[in-house]
């Protein structure tokens, strides 16, 4: 049965690289089961605001991650495919140009209809379609990678929220009225009696990803990368550590900052982590999803920029006599590959800055089909960060994943580990 | 029982010039409901939003008319007073300083806690303590005057709600889906066939509010103005009339415009009025509170800057080699109380751009107390607009009355009476 | 002999109604040889430089009234005419749309070509040709009056060659090396010892320029305006006065000012007036065109905004118990006209602040021909200011003469006649 | 003989890793020299002007590389050392701020005070006082390295001289009256008949700086690098090339866009290299030192950001089925070590975009001394460009030579060789 003459040309779906898993259909409903757990804690209007450009409603983000799903995977394959409201492939089209018009990202939050109700309808509606395709047995292989890739994007996306989430009541004037939930994910801690350098003799490595397990375009072709000898911290800078930077007026001194980064922190009247405050008491508290906390030796600093990151280092370096700097991501994934039990808070706590820029790696290719925009046409003028963060959904992270945002950003559980 | 002493100190009321009327606690239970059947056709979402920074969330302006009557009556006079929130006081105060601090005007969208529910449960608490205290009969006259004060401030709030709202709706990318009711208030209509130019003499005449029924402070005192012979037409002017100045060319052509104007329309795109689409049947239409409706020759033009009012008049004054322009201020209110029944749209169409700047009347004094900050302090760089418009809640406007916004605002019912 | 056929058409000059003087050519040869002396002691880098978006490099002062004299008098009357260089008519437009495109204005600046040298030969090239003109007996009556505006228009120019220069030099981080000239003019002085307050009575009073001298078209009509009684003060604010609002902390204390002046000092950190700076000895001083001087009680405040004004004369009134604030400009006018000589520091110290807005007076009509874009479309959004200033040349204001700025211009001599 | 000891503590040298060549004098005087030929065709006004926040004035670039002479080499060298003006200290400091505060950058233009002729008096001093310093034989080596150091800096001004004032003379709006001069620099031509694609092996290759010679700290130290093999086109992709791409729609296309550089078309409006203009009759020119001149095959394509180069690879690979793109920065190095001869227009055209960020090689250290800011702190948001342009001083560049600008900027001469 032919899709409606009105209706745009199916996208498209490409060949990929990986295999679905043969759980497929489990693995789905859990994760969208999942993100419903998250918005629990939250009311209609905690899901409706767009506190800055760069973040996005939690309301769109289950709507958008519902939208994947109906274009790429119920347009595509589903007999005699309905839309579920045609408006909503523009409204919740992220910046997939070659699907058609997005709605602009600055003014997600203005979209007050459909009401969150109805996003939910329209997450069973896709999920229930999808679940009926996937029992069919005569389907492409496409459909299952593309469900496949959908969770991904889908646990992506519960980073996300979160991270969002904890900007937005961040916002809010009085912080105790603010708090997500008492449980909410916090940095895996990390015992200081234990710290320690460890030491890797580098030489002709490979990195990257290989085999046909998931991963993104971004993580491949494996290549060959020449690594000199280098030292890597076992545990993330602690926001004990942290703050002996802050009192030793480490924000206030030009000299260890990159230009750009100090531009920034004069510009914004940057003075120390996002989400720090010191209290009228004297105490410093970090705002988190469970509300203000003290600061501890045992917990990483999250929510600093890249910036600050190579301040911290250059401070460090000068007070100690040692090159300390941060990572390039080969030697961090050399490293995770090498001493896999050495390394801690590896993906449990903040995700790492290094000092590579988000580049393509050689002989890379995006994927095909609709999907191409996925990565590719992001690899300008981000830094990649490496690990992955108590935000993560358990299992969605690689030794060779590859995340990155611009040197500024401080809303994810970003954090450093010290490299020289 | 005395006030705790953690509080700040009571506000003290000061003296007001006017009388509640004997039927006061009806006729604030009778606007406090007004209200709320306002809201009635509007999600959780939709009461959150702040759609710009000159507009505020439905939700806002439910909690900052009640922080009115908790903060000028509630705390001045209930015995062992406590505030039902204390952060409210900070989160819900407009701009008073000598209240104390304000949260910033474009971040109320921002505040998603307390809830819309908490919220209607914060107007339900204050609404039974003042009717409580209107029921004994020990209370001073200011006592009543402020909660009298207190009803005339929601209904300016009922018509700013509305506005508000319509501009959010209009953020929609798709009109059909943001409609806020079917039976919303609409501008009056009038017959194009009764269109006539009235004639006056002017002379010494007299302007201003006198007597103790209510106005605002900024109407006073009475004072004369010399007025030369001046003509004003009987009904605003028409969308059909405006679509001509448009296909004309009018928002092209410099000569019609004031300066400020010209750099308005030349940095904003401004091309016709707010809400005006021009669909691609070609029919023109205009976004309202029930979606879109298309243009008329009996419905007043709205949404205009008094930029756009200030060129049309210059358009049709060349047109016509008549001296069209807009009215001042005295002559309006004289024209009013000249000829009551022979001006049309006076209150219930649109509020009318003049070509007084909003200044203080000779001898303007402010009220006495906390709302002394009321009006005065905003007397710059904004022009007076007098009449009324479809959202003014009835009764409410006086011949006297001064409204007030900068030249190039539009989201309120706007329009144009012509003079000469 | 016709003009050339590529040319755009001639300017219609329209009737102006006012008479030129007999020593005409004279006038005009002292005014054009008293700008060139205003620009003696700079150099071409001095002339060349636009240091803010209001401000315009002294070269294009010198040639943009030059252009005047090209295209309103040549242009129009001289036989065979030629420009002097084609560009030169969009290059020095000001804002004249009926004459054709402009130069954008905050780009004046960055034309550094032609050079200060080329622009010296286009004024004597233009003077020569219209005193040629002048010396026919045969010209049209318009031909006199538009050389005459010509000459006011140079005097306007004069003072804001000045004021711009100050602001330039102001701009340079080390002022000892920013001298503009040890004569050059500064406020007349008033001798502190005879402050005095003088009252008037008010009543229908005439105001507006009557008579075939010259004068703007926003002088115009003659009207009758009502005025209750009042009172002047005789002098200026002095510096020393204004100094006590200062330390008083009257810039910190958001009671004395108006909403939008509150945002403004808020916004751009404003702390004194402008060029105010004290120095590391404590001292007071103001940077001037003779570079920086001390604050002095005989010498009036200058470079201050109406913000600034309003906030001095509400904090003043609160002190004082007496309703102090800006005159109107009616007052203004009909105070001068009653007392000429008990007024001090009228038009040789500062340009006077007014609580009236910059809007027609009634009946008022444009001058005709390009000329029309003179005045009237400034009617928006800027304040009167009344009397003169030590840059104002001599001969050059007059009783009804009207200045208008915005409200948060301060670059201008502005300074603040006190009335209640 | 002791400095005074009002004046700051000298700055120590510290040590650095090149050798000054024998006939030093002979080169700092032909450079010195050389600068001073740049300026001949520029009158005080073209001097002094400022046209965006990234160029400077050429009168600043006159005595900022002046500056850097007198604070790194008189001032630490020179025997009872006496600015020339101890204002210049501040004034003419780039970004040096363990030497002292700066006036900010996008306010150079502001200074008006020195003249030029001042500037070059003080040009006159430092020169023969440094010469007289290079003349004594006892000075220690660090001496004859900053000379060294200043010549190689003076260099670089000089390119962002002609770049700078290419820019301002751009900005009028009059090209004929904006040329600098009729035999300015221009791009190297190529003959489109001989334009080829070269193949490299790759491997592990050497990358960077080795040996005594002079070069900046940020091409140390030589490290290794693994290559794939790869291709590169001999020639810069010409003007009519580009053109195609131009005509091709290619500007108004995302699909080959970054997504920051489609961000940057529509902000901007950018649609087609910079100073570039289509004439009324249909023919396109590019704005040049000489003026407008017409496109051509043979000349290189100039002025172009990184995202125009990448957007032009992803169009032409889309075209042709091979995959463009833009050559890392080590695939550059290593291509011309190994064919020398092969390579057209490597330093005589344009500097070509690599996709490299700018970033430190492994090991990287600062140079020591207050030089240490020179480059370190730059690495941060900027892209590589390698090669040399034809504004580049003869014998300026290197093969390891890092050029950096951010990947929007385009006043500069850089242009695109394509690898694949």
């Amino acid at each position: 049965m032919p899709a409606s003459p009105s209706l745009p040309p199916r996208p498209e779906p490409g060949r990929l690289p990986f295999a679905a898993p043969a759980d497929l259909a489990e693995r789905l409903a859990a994760t969208r089961a999942a993100t419903l757990r998250l918005i629990a804690p939250l009311s209609e209007e905690d899901c409706q605001v767009q506190s800055m450009d760069d973040a996005s409603p939690a309301k769109w983000h289950l709507a958008h991650t519902t939208w994947l799903f109906e274009t790429f995977v119920l347009e595509a394959f589903e007999p005699g495919f309905m839309p579920f409201d045609a408006d909503y492939r523009m409204l919740f089209n992220s910046y997939y140009h070659a699907i058609g018009p997005q709605h602009a990202r600055p003014r997600r939050g203005l979209v007050t209809r459909p009401s969150l109700r109805e996003v939910l309808r329209y997450r069973a509606d896709v999920d229930a379609r999808v679940l009926r395709l996937l029992e069919r047995s005569d389907g492409p292989p496409q459909l299952r990678q593309l469900v496949w890739l959908g969770v991904q994007h889908e646990q992506q996306h519960q980073e996300l929220l979160l991270t969002d989430i904890l900007h937005l009541l961040s916002c809010h004037p009085c912080p105790a009225q603010a708090v997500y939930a008492p449980d909410a994910p916090q940095p895996a801690l990390a015992d200081p009696a234990l710290r320690a350098d460890l030491a890797f003799e580098g030489g002709l490595v490979r990195i990257g990803h290989a085999g046909d397990g998931f991963a993104f375009d971004n993580e491949s072709p494996v290549h060959k990368v020449w690594l000199e000898p280098f030292v890597l911290r076992n545990q993330l800078v602690s926001e004990t550590e942290w703050l002996e930077f802050v009192l030793d007026g480490g924000y206030r001194q030009v000299r260890w900052w990159l230009s750009a980064g100090w531009d920034w922190v004069q510009r914004l009247g940057i003075a120390a982590p996002a989400y720090w405050r010191q209290r009228k008491d004297g105490a410093w508290v970090r705002f988190s999803l469970r509300g203000e906390v003290p600061l501890s030796d045992q917990a990483p600093v999250v929510h600093i920029s890249l910036y600050e990151a190579a301040a911290y280092s250059a401070w460090l370096a000068h007070r100690t006599g040692a090159s300390w700097r941060l990572p390039t991501e080969a030697e961090w994934e050399h490293a995770v590959l090498a001493r896999p039990d050495a390394l801690q808070q590896v993906d449990d706590a903040a995700w790492q800055w290094t000092q590579s820029a988000y580049l393509p790696y050689p002989g890379f290719r995006p994927w095909d089909g609709p999907v191409q925009e996925y990565n590719g046409k992001f690899m300008a003028e981000q830094m990649v960060l490496r690990g992955g963060s108590c935000a993560t959904p358990a299992g969605h992270a690689r030794v060779s994943y590859r995340n990155f945002f611009p040197a500024g950003a401080r809303w994810q559980f970003s954090g450093l580990r010290l490299a020289r």
